[in-house]
């Protein structure tokens, strides 16, 4: 047996998340396809990250395990010749024997962007959530780095779900205003977006903190608010679900 | 009756095109039907540049005459809350009685976007032509300025279209290599634009006039004779129209 290690880019628009669903273009079903060709046989493929419907992705990790003898740059052409164009393969390289893109990854990085201003650009739309409502960015900055560190995160994980261990450890959580917009589409003012990384996330972790960050910077919630809120471990205290389009898993790190 | 001057931006990517059409939402009839609701009877809206199924803009200018009162910015607000998400009014303004987008129009800039390299990010790809061969960029830039002034474009419009005058003025006419890519999306690298002004445009010259400097970017012609191609007139020497969805109406100026 031999272990790829695959870095993926996708558009998450037109698709119904990373997981195999019975009908739909799903990452791992057009990737399985495409990797069977090559294998003569079903192939089983593990992402870093199950990301759901909806979510981007600029540098997701898979992981397969293969018979085929092709190099890995022959394998990466060939792979993006037969995958839908709104999925793409970085890169492919040989890994460890048994190496896991999901168990193994030492820590991951997510980017959550919002477009604050009156009329959302329709080439942002896709991309962003878009907030027309005045927002206090000082106040959701204050908020954001209040989750740093270690903490139980069961206050901003999807209702229903029973992951044992609800403990992650974030080591960066910030709001960033970046030049904004597609600098070669025209500008649109500065976007906002919220950078987290930690060692592990929770189903809908991100989205639940972005949607209270959110509620922060409306004036709803003191940014003060945010300790007792993970104390309580309460989802239903915690804000509304930001939409699954704002998100994108940007890399995944491995000792 | 008042004439509104309205500022458009959409991803034409779904669209049919600016022009109304038997099936599909064109963004003359998104906004004809949008604004006939507030006029209580049809109303016929000119657009500057009417471009293609596919071809995007970004300050596309259109006119119209209706007889209703409401104030520029109330409109603006009520016609985004009707419109497709990917058609966008970014301003609404009272013009002179009888401006008309189209004939008033002293210049037009427009973008086409081309992403040079190996694999084209699945977030550019509605937005810019994946050419993965090496262009040589200096050689485009050479061509490219060679058309710049008064000449008679016909080898550079689409076959079949009997426009009685094709002489037309660039005022800008050069290869732009940008940043590159969606910055709060990653890097993909310089991004090679073509930017050109103009007094008026014939149907598919823009697109012609890329598929030509692409095929000097490989090599397959010498920028040398752009100058010989003009005077031919025959738009069978010059190269392949370039696909539609790297295109960009930028703007459109007025006295």
């Amino acid at each position: 047996m031999r272990t790829l290690k695959l870095t993926l880019s996708y558009d998450g628009t037109r698709l119904v998340g990373w997981q195999r669903q019975a009908a739909g273009d799903s990452v791992q079903g057009v990737l399985e396809d495409a990797l069977a060709r090559f294998e003569g046989g079903p192939v089983t493929v593990h992402g870093a990250g199950r990301t759901d419907a909806g979510v981007h992705a600029l540098g997701q990790v898979a992981s397969v395990e293969v018979t085929f003898a092709h190099d890995p740059a022959t394998l990466a052409r060939a792979l993006n010749a037969q995958l839908p164009d709104d999925v793409r393969v970085l890169a492919v390289e040989d890994a460890a024997p048994g190496f896991h893109a999901r168990f193994d990854a030492r820590s991951k990085t997510y980017r959550y962007c919002i477009r604050n201003g009156p009329v959302a650009s329709p080439f942002e739309r896709p991309f962003a959530w878009h907030v027309p409502q005045p927002l206090d960015v000082e106040a959701m900055r204050q908020a954001a780095s209040r989750l740093l560190g270690r903490h139980d995160f069961s206050a901003f994980r999807s209702i229903g779900t029973d992951v044992a261990d609800s403990v992650r450890t974030l080591h960066a959580s910030a709001i960033v205003e970046t030049a904004g917009a597609i600098p070669w589409l025209g500008d649109d003012g500065p976007l906002l977006t919220y950078e987290v990384t930690g060692d592990g996330f929770l189903r809908h972790m991100v989205r639940a903190i972005v949607g209270t960050l959110v509620e922060v910077g409306r004036g709803w919630r003191d940014p003060a608010q945010m300790d007792a809120l993970l104390q309580s471990g309460d989802r239903a205290r915690a804000g509304a679900t930001a939409p699954p389009h704002g998100l994108f898993l940007v890399r995944v790190v491995y000792d």
